[in-house]
């Protein structure tokens, strides 16, 4: 077979390993130089793409010290879009328009780092490739801090996130145990569909014995006659209460808690913050104590500075596992985590992206305590292994090191 | 000298230092034993003294690795107080039942660590002491976050949230870059009544060439029309404008930009918040952008897992410095930190705690630029040695491992 060229895209919110899985793509598609000619890094996702904002990544990453380093940087270096391509029988000339430029970079393979609504992407290209005879090959590869993709244990970046998440949480409840006033603390923790992120909250509990109090999820129907009981009832036992939620959380008829306006994202998603602020001011009119709000808000998905070995070196795998997959053929799969039993160890396979494309995996309930406000030693066994291990940061200055491409004079 | 005994105790906002300055004090008591029969930690400061909540500091640290890890243990763990002593001359029952305790464990030596208010306890015992011929040295370790300790070029565990803030800043610039679209982050660092915290914000800037497009600090007055010219300018560069604030910004009347409500803490100080969202919403009125307020919160005092190396190391330091100059008789003084002309090195002194006591110093104006919404040089050379530097955790199951220390069962 000739040798024909490759492209790269990130999409969706950004990560504290989605860069590693970027890196395993460049490491693999550099040792597979017999089948790809050249690797191209779209910028901004599709939309980069559609404006040919194209990088050479075997230029830029030349050096292996260079890889190393993209392995350790948080957030998307190429950047990131959320477009959602339309259904091809309805509009085509969006596709018309990539698979030209598909076909003036002789391009076969096609690598779409992302989320569920970045599944739908993988999907459509490899659909209307398929129909049109265009011989890409679309290949999913999942990321996401919230873990809530369909057929695979877990996703990359979750594990950094999760690490990040029962870090401070753990840090958190040190700060608010020194004084001897009651006080109510809540965490606020991304998850706008699934609790899966809020899950590690209960980690240092587990673990220490001294934990968040409560946690809620989205998974459960919130109720404030539980919640004011269950606070008051912890307030009896010790002064410091802590409570952790996703902010997702929605009472029995779906209304959101923390739904102070109804702005909604590109993709309709309705943008949410202020769950732990509705449960402080519920606290503050029905309790009545000293009370805090705290948001982790965009660290918990982009704090590099503490990510888990095991979800890098997972990202780095499953990046290199999509290379071997696009040579294989498998247009229109993801990639996924597959967890052996007994002692950990995760093995990689693909699932058909269209499964995976617009649906969310909750929080099974075997996660989740019985009062529905807790997690389970279930849980615990489930998340310990993918927090696990640490990486040893490259610093200067005080500071962590991370990597840069430069492109027409554009800090990425 | 007849050997006497100590007592040590933590006050006012915890910080990722304050156990560190701790751990000082102990090692030091432990190497002057000739001199120091025991050694007494006081939980929660003042109220845990009156209440007689002594621990045994000799026997619960008897193993040095304890003391590693105490070093590297976040938070006050002894606990910590918001307690004004009032004067001596209007209500002098408190202190007859301090010097009271103070004699029935035959303590010669009192510890106090902790910030501009903890500095009026030391400085009404010391006066006390003298005036009733009690023959109890106290002395003040300076701690706080906020940097604005006067006579002092900086405070134990300010280094360590300037690297956390830093940092962050660092990691959030990132994650803000994958857009195209534009967007302003507002993010709100500690710092009620001096910026010396949200300086730090300035210094990916500073090391990179990319950092946060303003910087603004209660040192200046804030005005709404230079921001929203600044905001704009800075839009029609770049997409993603990132902004850091200090919660304690004013208007020129001396009203707080984010003065949401009138809460006051225990001392009379207002509890501020909301900074960032009062400026994120004066773009949402006036720009009209996507925009996102960031709230550092709590994370910024009590991350240990971000330790600057050189904070800890001089904090405890300034612990066993403490130990010495409480033996010479030094009673009423607080120590300082003088800083070496040339290359970054600090020496230890004392200086008179009444002189700190109640007092804030203010980031001087050669840190400031002269728009008022950035840093200078000379600022960042100012703090680079403060966070230099890094701690290597010890973590299990993939968390950091911190020091706890058990007192009828109760959690530390």
């Amino acid at each position: 077979m000739l040798r024909a060229n490759a492209i790269v895209g990130q999409s969706g919110g950004p990560t504290a390993a989605i860069n590693a899985t970027l890196s395993g793509v460049i490491r693999a598609c550099l040792d597979s130089t017999d089948r790809i000619g050249a690797l191209y890094g779209a910028r901004y996702g599709i939309e980069g793409l559609l404006n040919e904002e194209l990088i050479d990544l075997f230029e830029q990453f030349s050096d292996k010290a260079q890889l190393r380093l993209l392995e350790r940087t948080p957030s998307s270096v190429l950047g990131s879009c959320r477009i959602r391509l339309p259904d091809a029988c309805e509009d085509d000339s969006i596709y018309k328009r990539i698979f030209n430029i598909f076909e003036r970079y002789r391009v076969r393979y096609f690598f779409y780092i992302g989320g569920n609504d970045s599944m739908d992407t993988v999907s459509k290209l490899n659909k209307y490739s398929m129909m049109n005879s265009c011989n890409v090959i679309t290949i999913g590869i999942p990321k996401t801090v919230d873990n809530d993709l369909m057929l695979t244990d877990h996703t990359p970046g979750y594990g950094s996130a999760a690490k990040y998440v029962a870090t401070s949480v753990l840090e958190i409840l040190r700060d608010c145990a020194v004084y001897t006033a009651k006080a109510v603390t809540v965490i606020e923790i991304m998850g706008r569909d699934a609790g899966w992120l809020a899950l590690a909250a209960g980690l240092p509990g587990y673990i220490n014995g001294h934990g968040v109090d409560l946690v809620y999820l989205p998974e459960r129907a919130f109720s404030k006659i539980e919640f004011i009981s269950s606070v008051s009832s912890a307030l009896e036992t010790h002064p410091n209460v802590v409570i952790a939620v996703s902010e997702g959380i929605r009472y029995a008829d779906g209304t959101y808690v923390g739904d102070s306006d109804n702005r909604t994202d590109a993709f309709g998603h309705r943008y949410l913050g202020g769950a732990a602020r509705a449960l402080v001011d519920i606290v503050d009119r029905r309790i009545g104590c000293k009370t805090r709000a705290i948001e982790l808000n965009l660290l918990q998905r982009c704090a590099a500075h503490l990510q888990s070995a095991t979800d890098i070196s997972e990202s780095i795998r499953i990046g290199k596992a999509a290379v071997k997959a696009a040579i294989k053929g498998e247009g229109g799969r993801m990639l996924a985590f597959e967890r052996s039993s007994g002692r950990y160890f995760s093995k990689i396979k693909t699932v058909n992206a269209d499964d995976v494309a617009n649906r969310v995996k909750n929080v099974p309930d075997e996660f989740i305590n019985k009062d529905g406000n807790g997690i389970t030693r279930a849980c615990a066994e489930y998340l310990l292994p993918l927090i696990s291990g640490e990486i040893k940061n490259e610093y200067k200055n005080g500071l962590p090191v991370y990597c840069t491409i430069k492109q027409r004079g554009q800090y990425v």
